[in-house]
């Protein structure tokens, strides 16, 4: 087992009607901005609830963060932020919301020449505005990390961000907002967070036997739920287990003490950038290939997840392993997740020269749990997918 | 699932050499009392290591704290804190150091008559004293946790407190220290981490898949690691996973959205109380009795648990479930821990009828997941471990 430091101060409020205690968790006499996406929210009820818990707040909303938070629509919220000395913020909605709200969180304390900076420098936010989440969508595990992935339009580029002074200071997770889940972004967060949990456990044994149960525990959980929640989203504990696997999946706890590899997501973040792709698609796009292209030096923890999680229990490693990576397509397809690039544009051709020029511009010359998976590398697991 | 709040502050610092960060965890200026043991620590090297990290602050010592942590020790120290401002405390030690300071830091801020009224009225702390921990011996979880249990000789009482001021700052976990534990505390630590998960796990169904997944690895890892720590305790990895099993057997996580038992550690206190004998082995006498007697109640989960982390495949419920409870019998003598009250004391007779007793005389009229465990269920539960 690898050294780890572990500290997550996010407070969870999880269950059926908890988003009525919203207003004990934000300080009296703080002004606040409530931040959401496109409007399901006022379908959904989710709006009303949230309006109806900050009454006797002062609350200024901003509205129309979309998938894949944009730097320029971010800006808009931070001069906003600073015209109205807001000093504390309420994301409402999913990954998408709860990102762009660190990104302001650590942009509205930045002091340096313009906030593009914290994401192109990677610079660590110690400190940010205080902020905390009302969970519309289970998938990113935003609501109980300090990280954030920011787009930026105009260079189509999509970076991570973070640091201890952006966790949320509390999330309430209440399971009823899946029933009003679309069945593609329900798809989404399945195969997201599945993936999360794959990027820190699919590396090489390191004799972490507990992280490693964690890390299939989750993924039997969803392979157990997926079903349920993608025919009935109403289904209440498929709901409240498909949450609590999401935010489990990236809240830093299964990452403790084990490598981890993340070369799916910097991978799956440009098919995103290039294509629009939706991010847990461009994941199950990847991994496939990023197992067959890496996997002797994978094999291993292949075979466990395949006896562990698929029991398959007939084969030797190698058997065993390929057939958990067929097990794990089947898996995206059973919840309608198309796996090649192809499925999703015909202008794939040149991709994967792109995506190793990038990755050589801004100097990712050896991602993985080796550190050794070269931009020449990637171009080659890009093409695999297509 | 239930509905649950879950919040965990404390800050882990784990693997070999990280003692030596200590004094970055401790505000500037504090005045520290470290707490320790009977001077185990002084042998180990761990009283140097700690001393070398704490050098640059004033430093009390204050050494002496017993197994069960007693009343009239404590207030010793509490007056020493008084005296000399003491602003910040170091516990290094297991479980019973540790709950030690947890009394002192609550306390230390008590304002009402006498600091007994915190045990006897179970006052919850919501702010104390902050501390931090070195961590000597894997058990109780209380490094992460905010609980503690206090023993008061001349009352032979041992009373549980509480509350969320009442997490560590820091807890500094070095899997190295396990090699210097005695075998006979080894033993103790893996049966009482397996108790803990038993308690939080073993009740009745819920549907909540991931925290039971949760407690099955926890379980499936003490089962795996404990061998190998009883023959060779300086197994690094074996100490690793041995080390933050014991953690998050009991840091709240597995608890959150399911009912909880405890009735196996309100009868095993009793018999600490009355006979002195180690925590952990009064649970290990307690709990298959417990189960043995409410199996209708419980045969379901029992009968998971045995599928799951036992592998025993065929069977009815009942069958799987009673075959469940020998095996953990089984374990706990594999770890060289006797399952009878009559293997620890010739003078059990009438044991059953005072544990009765004080449970009616302080009202605990109805424990375990039903909160329907009287009194007299509790006799024959005794009884029936003799």
């Amino acid at each position: 087992m690898l050294n780890f430091e572990f500290k997550n101060p996010t407070k969870i409020i999880f269950g059926k009607g908890q988003i009525e205690k919203l207003g004990n968790e934000i300080p009296e006499n703080a002004k606040v901005m409530m931040l959401y996406g496109g409007g399901s929210i006022k379908t959904n009820g989710i709006y009303e609830q949230v309006k109806n818990a900050l009454s006797g707040f002062e609350v200024v909303e901003f509205s129309g963060i979309p998938a894949n938070p944009e730097y320029e629509i971010l800006m808009d919220a931070l001069k906003i932020i600073k015209e109205k000395n807001i000093t504390y913020m309420l994301a409402v909605g999913g990954g998408s919301v709860i990102d762009g709200v660190k990104f302001l969180s650590a942009a509205a304390l930045y002091t340096g020449d313009t906030p593009w900076d914290i994401l192109k420098n990677a610079i660590k936010t110690e400190k940010g505005l205080p902020f905390g989440t009302v969970l519309t969508l289970p998938a990113t595990g935003s609501e109980m990390n300090s990280g954030a992935v920011i787009t930026r339009k105009e260079t189509q580029e999509k970076l991570a961000m973070g640091g201890p002074g952006l966790f949320p200071e509390f999330s309430i997770l209440d399971p009823e907002v899946v029933k009003s889940i679309p069945e593609r972004q329900l798809a989404n967060g399945v195969a997201d967070a599945y993936t999360h949990v794959l990027e820190q456990y699919m590396t090489y044994p390191i004799g972490a036997l507990l992280q490693d149960r964690f890390s299939e525990s989750i993924l039997q959980t969803l392979i157990e739920i997926a079903p349920k929640i993608m025919k009935d989203p109403a289904d209440y504990d498929a709901a409240a287990n498909f949450m609590w696997s999401c935010t489990m999946a990236l809240n830093g706890l299964i990452q403790k003490g084990v490598p981890t590899d993340w070369a799916v997501h910097a991978m799956g973040h440009e098919l995103t950038a290039l294509f629009g792709i939706d991010h847990a698609r461009t994941l199950a796009v990847i991994a496939p290939s990023h197992y067959h292209y890496n996997f002797e030096a994978k094999k291993e923890k292949l075979a466990q997840y395949g006896k562990r999680v698929w029991n398959i229990q007939s084969g030797s490693t190698e058997e065993i392993a390929k057939a958990a990576i067929e097990k794990t397509v089947d898996f995206f397809h059973s919840l309608g997740i198309d796996t090649k690039l192809s499925d999703y544009t015909s202008a794939y051709e040149g991709t994967a020269e792109k995506v190793s020029e990038r990755f050589t511009e801004r100097g990712w010359l050896g991602l993985g749990e080796h550190k050794t998976l070269a931009p020449a590398d990637a171009e080659k697991i890009v093409k695999m997918s297509y």
